[in-house]
C-alpha cells in the first residue's frame, strides 16, 4: 500500500496528479465512485457532504488506495445558502490553494409520490438540494476555478424524459432545472478555461435507484464506476491552447 | 356599462359564467390580460399578486368591463411558503366556495447577467418565484380544484431552448424546471378532472420583454391578448364525460 506521506508529486505521472477536485455528494453512489476514481488518478480530493462518518469512510478508502491525503468539508446542502457555499470555497482556497474540478453529484430523493400527498417542505428541500445548492456552489467556486489552467465542472443529471413523468416531485423539478442550468452555463463558459459537463449516468446500482425502482426485471444495473471513469477522462484532457 | 351588482348569473350565457378563476401574477402583462379575458368571459376572478395598488387597478378595469365583482388576494411570491399558499387557498374556499381555474402567470426577471456578477440572493428569489411558488400554489389549491366539475391549471412557460442559452439566471432555471413540473403534473392528472396546461406564449409586448430585449428590429411583438384568449378557450371546454 502506497501511503499519502510517501508520495512524491514530481514523479507522479497519473493523469490528475497535482490537481484538486471537489466532490459534492461524495458519500452517494456516484459521488463515492468519482472520489475514488479521481483520487486513484492522482487528484487531491475534497469530500463534501452532510454525513461526516460516511465522508470519513470514503477518506479511509482513498488513503488505502494510495491517493493523496483528501480533505473533508462537511456541508448540509438542505440548509446551505450563499454564505455557507462561500465559506466552503474559501476553505478550499485557504487549504489547498487551487481547484481544478468540481463534481456536483448531489441527489435528494425519497420515493415516488402523488403530488397531493407530498409534504411541501420536503418538495422545497429537494428543490434546494438538487438545483439551488449545485448552482450556489458553482457560483461560489467559480473565481477559484477560473484561475486554474483548465477547470472542469460536472453536473450530474437525470434522464429528462423520465423526470417529466409523474411522481418525481422536487427531485424531478430540481433535476430538470439543473439540466437547464448546465446547458446555460455551458453556453456562457464556451470560450473560457472552465469546461461545463452534464453527466447523465443512466441507471446505476445505487441506493437512490433502489428507492425508485423496487424490482429490476433485467437484473441490477451496472455499478457507478463506469460514469466515474468518464468523469476522470473529462478531467484528464489538457487545457485548450490558444490559437 | 354593466355593473357587477346588476348581473344575473342565471341568464349569463358567457362561457365562464359561474366559474371562479384565480390568476397569480395578475398585474403582469399576461396576467392582467388573462384576468380581463376571463372576467369578460363571465368568470369571477381572484387577483393574486404582490402590488396591491396594481391589483386594485386591474380590479377597476374588470368592474368597468362588466365582470363579476373580482376578489383581491395580496401575496408576495418571493416569501410565500407552504403556510401562505395554504392560507390563500383557504381564503378562496371560504370566500367563493369553489375554484375552476388556476392561472400561474408569474415572472420574476431583472435582466440578463453573467453568472459571476449575479447576486446569489437574487438568483434564489427568482428560483422561488418562478418555480417553487407556482408548485406550492398548485399543491395548496389542488383539493379545491379537484372538487370542481372540471378544473384547468395553466403554467405560463418560456421557450425552453431560449432558457438554455447564457445569462438567464434564476429566471431561466426556474422556467426550465417549471416546464418539467407542468409536464409531470400533466402525466399525473391525465385521467382526472384537473387538466394541466403549459402555455408558451412566445414573444409578447410586456415589461419583461422590454427588460430582456432592448431593441426589437422587427417591431414590437403582439400584445398578450392572443395568449389570454387561448387561456379562455381552454377554460371554456366542457368537462370530459365518463364513458
Amino acid at each position: 500500500m502506497r501511503h499519502a506521506q510517501e508520495h512524491d508529486p514530481a514523479n507522479d505521472d497519473r493523469p490528475l496528479a497535482g490537481r484538486v477536485v471537489a466532490i459534492v455528494g461524495a458519500t452517494g453512489g456516484l459521488g463515492r465512485a468519482a472520489a475514488l476514481a479521481c483520487g486513484s488518478a492522482g487528484a487531491t480530493v475534497v469530500l463534501i457532504g452532510r454525513r461526516v462518518r460516511a465522508l470519513e469512510s470514503v477518506y479511509d478508502e482513498l488513503v488505502a488506495a494510495g491517493a493523496s491525503e483528501p480533505a473533508i468539508r462537511p456541508l448540509d446542502l438542505a440548509t446551505a445558502g450563499p454564505a455557507e457555499c462561500a465559506e466552503t470555497a474559501a476553505a478550499i482556497e485557504a487549504g489547498l490553494g487551487r481547484l481544478d474540478g468540481l463534481i456536483l453529484a448531489v441527489a435528494d430523493f425519497d420515493h415516488l409520490a402523488r403530488t397531493a400527498s407530498t409534504d411541501p417542505a420536503v418538495w422545497l428541500r429537494q428543490l434546494h438540494v438538487n438545483l439551488a445548492a449545485p448552482w450556489l456552489l458553482f457560483r461560489a467556486m467559480e473565481p477559484i476555478l477560473a484561475r486554474a489552467p483548465a477547470a472542469d465542472v460536472v453536473f450530474v443529471l437525470e434522464d429528462p424524459a423520465r423526470m417529466r413523468r409523474a411522481y418525481w416531485g422536487g427531485y424531478g423539478a430540481g433535476k430538470v432545472g439543473l439540466e437547464g442550468v448546465a446547458a446555460s452555463l455551458a453556453h456562457e463558459y464556451e470560450h473560457s478555461s472552465i469546461r461545463i459537463h452534464g453527466l447523465r449516468p443512466g441507471p446505476m446500482r445505487t441506493a437512490l435507484r433502489g428507492r425508485a425502482f423496487a424490482g429490476e426485471p433485467d437484473g441490477p444495473p451496472p455499478a457507478p464506476d463506469l460514469a466515474a471513469s468518464e468523469i476522470v477522462r473529462w478531467l484528464s484532457r489538457p487545457p485548450a491552447r490558444p490559437g
